[in-house]
């Protein structure tokens, strides 16, 4: 299936599978069938690239609350595309860098991927590319405007790319008139019932003694953890998740109880 | 007729032919008579600028929404005109310009088109040429400086010119006060009613089984598609129709059903 | 008279006749007598100018709504003038300056202009000299302080000078603090009354057959054309009513028709 | 008095004498005793420079309408000095200057001024100087911090310096607490009496016949001229009246009637 | 306990302990228990980045009001973490740097940082490293940008990072998008309660006289200090205290009273 | 006592003592015991830095209105301090410079007070330093940011440093963050009082004869001077009431109607 494929994949010129790996290190936990369909409705885009002819240009657009884990999905399903010329294109690389070196750098990318007959460019946390501030609000004009034209630019002849664009801002990527740009748009969600939030608990092997588990369990119920978005219900990031429950970790005897505190506080 | 003329055109001098094909690469579908009412009006600008001696510069604008077309039929009428010089000033071939760039760019092709008798120049895009932003909102005021004086500029004693302008954002060039500059306008509309998606999905042949063809368009009808604007009626760009009818096809078994998905999903 | 005139200028330094011949390409359609009014008025500050000890500067605006022929009527007034420097200051041949490449283009024909003892200068298209957008709104101060500066600095002893400057928008220029330079100001109006219409129609030679002649003006008539501004009349600028009757013919028919249906567009 | 001491003045090192007497080309017209308070008051500061040595630094501010004679009268008191040092800072001489050349002209006029044991300097059209306009506003800050100092910084010792600066713009001064900085203000009004008119009229001798002189004063009577403000009284600046007589002259027929219609065209 | 092991740290390669001791000059007083939760939670952040494998960079944000004491304690926290890279990245070293300067001072020291397994980075006053002015808001985006990537970025595989922030303006990080890129946020309070006065009093031994101090415990109490909050209560930061004890101390015959003025002058 | 103070000062390296006194040109005049109350006060801070261990940076800001006497004051107080490091930082010595080169002088200087045991600044006229302007507002940050560290970083060890700053903007410097970077603040008043004007009039020995003296402050008090604020009374910085002083002088024979004149046209 898709997620054994990744193990397959041969190396490739232009290929950047290390840094795609290197941000899904802390793997990916099917806490939610959501998370599968997400990495299947992925795949149906790298096999449409890969055999319609009509559409050279195909692009997608993970959003979601922050640290719900669309860069690891995104870097996943590039992954798995198995494409000659798969890349990366993220903030994290740009550090000081000024709007032309930005437009310049991704612009790079997108030119190298026209010479690959099939390619896959994550755009990843697109809002911190654009370097937006609400305030203002500000953000780079000149990186937006290349956004708009390479996420609608047609390869050249022969050529086929995908583009997995990243952002938990979606809201302000409409209002600088970039969502109209993906052809689609999936969205990430956070974990927010109790049945998930278990099986992430169970994956990392945090609480271990059945009786203790359960208290922990029954505390989170009772505040609030679970309950739907009306009714002031609580809800986390994978991210953020995979962090409290290390910090819960350094004191071991009340290991389950700082986790409901961490948690509880998130509802404020 | 005109559009068989397109066929007999003899290359020459200062003439961007193939890029003006390649806009146009998924053909134009006749899918209302529109379409042919715009090639035809497209026509009689051609004639004019060829035979008129009092009105040397004649602009026109194509506007309409995203993806409904408006590139490809631009680029349809100037490869028609047979002119010697036939040119497309793109956002595309701008990425990464500086606003000085920019405006030496678009002077150069018109200062270019000055030295031949008859030429035709395709501005598409205008708002990306503007690098133009709701927010703010921001854009070039040389870029759009350049444009109010070309667009008004008497060509040298002798030459003629026709610019066909593109853009899917008409209000704001009236705010800018660009609108003016046309001598007309045309609308390029969506695809919006049953029968006209009925000619596109025969033209791209996507279902051929009868029976599952008339359930699709059934579908559809229910789904509101085809029912007028005040009803809440679903409309779409021919470019984006086109992209997800290649999407509708990855899943064989159920091309309809995800057609009227992805339809519905617009009214949204 | 002042029209006859025009054809006895001599040639002289510093003279730049055929620019301002070149966009009068037209020539100047007598359709109301408010056109012989202001070329006489303009006559009378050439005169002034020449004379007068006390007034060795004099400015005029003259403002009207796009297309209405300002700068037609300013280059006529200009090149009457018969005086031995005679330039024509136009956006035209700024396009792609920056805002210092402005001023100094500006202020190096006011320098010029002062070492002759009698010259003038036809400011055109204010508007565009300023970079103005209404958006913002935005404008090149360096180019409203210079115009400020130019348009009330005394030439030096013995010099004098006469400055024509036309624009289409002076209620901006009065928020400018700019109308407020001109000694004078004159206003250019469209072609609003069926008796005006019907003279531009002769002298064009457009419809030659006299019932369709009659038949269009009654359609005109009938349409609201010649009604006065209150009760929605139309008018239209000489510049774009000539464009219009260029179109019309081309489709030799339906002029009347076509010509009709422009007009009533603009009602709209 | 004072006005002969004029023709008494030596000339001597850093005079600009003549820059001084140019602007008063059409000489002073004692149209209302003010104008002689005005200069015996500009006398009486040029004296306490002169003498007291308490006040090394006197500066004054002369504002009113545009063309209200400011200009005139500043250069003539400080041409009546008779310092060793006289200077004229104008934005006439600054067509195209930076922000930096700016305040590079003005602080060295002040730096030359330190030199002399006792100088006058004239800061004409301070809003030109800080190219102010009111749309924004915008303004440079460079010019007008560059004056806020220059105007409160003592003089080195034993210099003293009398500035006296025009503006016809005072309240946006006080807005950009430029006011302050001076020692005292001194308001230049329009001519708005009916008699102060005659006295212009007869000084220019512009209607020589008794009877058409009378008739014009009760047209100009009876059109509101003499009316005080509150009863929409018309007033204009000595510049723009002197304009008026010199056109009105150009129609010798009607000079008269010419002036009225030009001076009721402002009360509108 | 964690204060004594701060006398054990061994010197290392990249260690900034001088600065580090600093900023701690006037030492840690022990005013409140709550100073101690502060510095025992510091150090459970320290040993979960030197144990947990999967939390490679942990951030922590230290806020509370000016001169609360959050740049001693965080440098506190850091110095004791006895990790071989420490550092302190403070405004006072980046005096009149540009904002690319700030930049790259910023992402030097944590590009240094990824080369040490074990690193602890104070990143001290975020308002000031971003040129935070309330007017406008005015601030630099570069800077802000730079710290939104490097709080989020992964060190690379087997180096672990825990930052240390400090701010007086919380708020404003949170308005700036900047507060959620915290793992966790401890508040740092000022000195309220009369208790914690006498302890403060007590350190730096003020008021020796047993009678005298009791009287100005009393003149404190009535003059509102620790009510709370909502009857209008004093509070000052630890360091603003200090400060105020030292002007107190140079009135030796009264400084009781003139301390009590001065903090009441604080509730004004 | 510390005026007498001042001329037992003794030379040394890096002071500025000529500079500080040029400033107080026309002495101290004490019109009101505030003002003996401000230069004690400012006595206690310079012993405060002198002999306090725990405080090496101490920093007080004068403020009051226009030409209250700040600067004089705050000049005094540091020349008395005969520290061997003297300096005033003022916007007199930064005509025409750019942002950075006042952020390089002012930072210059503390640097070079950080090699002297004992140092004070005087940074007058904030406001000026800022570049700052009500419409906009407009400053410069740079400076801002520079004035914000440089007023809470700590000297070097062994280093002590008082900084004196003046504004008359104070309200400004609040709303720019930067009045909570002061330890002290103090007012300095204008004159108010009947009393002190007449202390001041005595001491510039303006109206010998005892009954024009009588009169002149019955005419002054008629006038409103001497009442307090609510009821519109008028009062005036001491600077510019010497300026008026000197004007009054002007005119022998009425000098007390004239100064009456002058200070009543201050009430409007
Ligand atoms: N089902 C999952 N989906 C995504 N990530 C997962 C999942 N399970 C575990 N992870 C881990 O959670 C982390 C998700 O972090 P990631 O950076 O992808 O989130 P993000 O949404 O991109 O955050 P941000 O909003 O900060 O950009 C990764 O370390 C990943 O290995
Ligand atoms: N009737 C038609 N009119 C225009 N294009 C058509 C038509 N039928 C099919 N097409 C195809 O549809 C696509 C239209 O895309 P085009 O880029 O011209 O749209 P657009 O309106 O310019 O989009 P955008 O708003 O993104 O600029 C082209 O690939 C073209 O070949
Ligand atoms: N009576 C007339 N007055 C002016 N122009 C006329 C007249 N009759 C005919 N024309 C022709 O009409 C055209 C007027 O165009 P012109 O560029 O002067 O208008 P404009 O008001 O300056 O336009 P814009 O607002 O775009 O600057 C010219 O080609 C001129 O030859
Ligand atoms: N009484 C008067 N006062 C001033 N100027 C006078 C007087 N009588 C005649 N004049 C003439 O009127 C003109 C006044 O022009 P001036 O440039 O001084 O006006 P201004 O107020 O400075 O104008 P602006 O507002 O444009 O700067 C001069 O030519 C001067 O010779
Ligand atoms: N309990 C305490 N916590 C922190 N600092 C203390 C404490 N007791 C005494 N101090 C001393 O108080 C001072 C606190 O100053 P510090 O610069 O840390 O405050 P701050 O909150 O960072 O100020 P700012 O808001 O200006 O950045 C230091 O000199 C420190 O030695
Ligand atoms: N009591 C006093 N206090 C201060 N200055 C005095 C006093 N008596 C006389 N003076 C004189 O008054 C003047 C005060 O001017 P100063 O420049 O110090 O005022 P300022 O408040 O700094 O003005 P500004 O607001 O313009 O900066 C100096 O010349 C000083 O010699
Ligand atoms: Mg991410
Ligand atoms: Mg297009
Ligand atoms: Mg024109
Ligand atoms: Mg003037
Ligand atoms: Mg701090
Ligand atoms: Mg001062």
């Amino acid at each position: 299936d898709f997620m054994n494929a990744l193990d397959e994949v041969t190396p490739a010129f232009g290929v950047a599978k290390e840094e795609l790996e290197q941000v899904v290190q802390n793997g990916i936990v099917h806490f939610d069938s959501i998370i599968d369909d997400i990495l299947r409705s992925g795949q149906l885009f790298v096999d449409q690239v890969r055999t319609s002819t009509r559409t050279p240009l195909v692009s997608l657009l993970l959003h979601g609350p922050p640290g719900s884990g669309k860069t690891a999905l995104a870097a996943t399903i590039a992954r798995a595309s198995d494409y000659p010329f798969m890349k990366l294109v993220s903030p994290d690389d740009m550090v000081g860098f000024s709007e032309g070196q930005k437009v310049a750098a991704i612009s790079k990318v997108f030119a190298d991927s026209y010479k690959s007959p099939l390619s896959v460019i994550v755009v990843d946390s697109v809002e911190r590319l654009l370097d937006f501030t609400p305030i203002g609000p500000r953000f780079s004009n000149a990186v937006l405007q290349t956004l708009l034209v390479l996420l609608s630019r047609r390869p050249p002849k022969g050529r086929r790319l995908l583009v997995i664009a990243t952002t938990s801002l979606r809201p302000i990527l409409t209002d600088l008139g970039l969502s109209e740009s993906f052809d689609s748009e999936v969205r990430v969600p956070p974990v927010s019932s109790l049945h998930s939030l278990e099986i992430v608990l169970d994956e990392v092997d945090l609480i271990r003694d059945p009786r203790e588990r359960q208290q922990t369990m029954q505390m989170l119920q009772q505040a609030g953890f679970g309950a739907d978005a009306d009714a002031h219900g609580i809800n986390i990031g994978i991210k953020k998740l995979l962090t409290m429950i290390e910090m819960a970790r350094q004191e071991p005897d009340a290991v389950g109880e700082r986790l409901v505190t961490s948690l509880m506080g998130l509802g404020m």
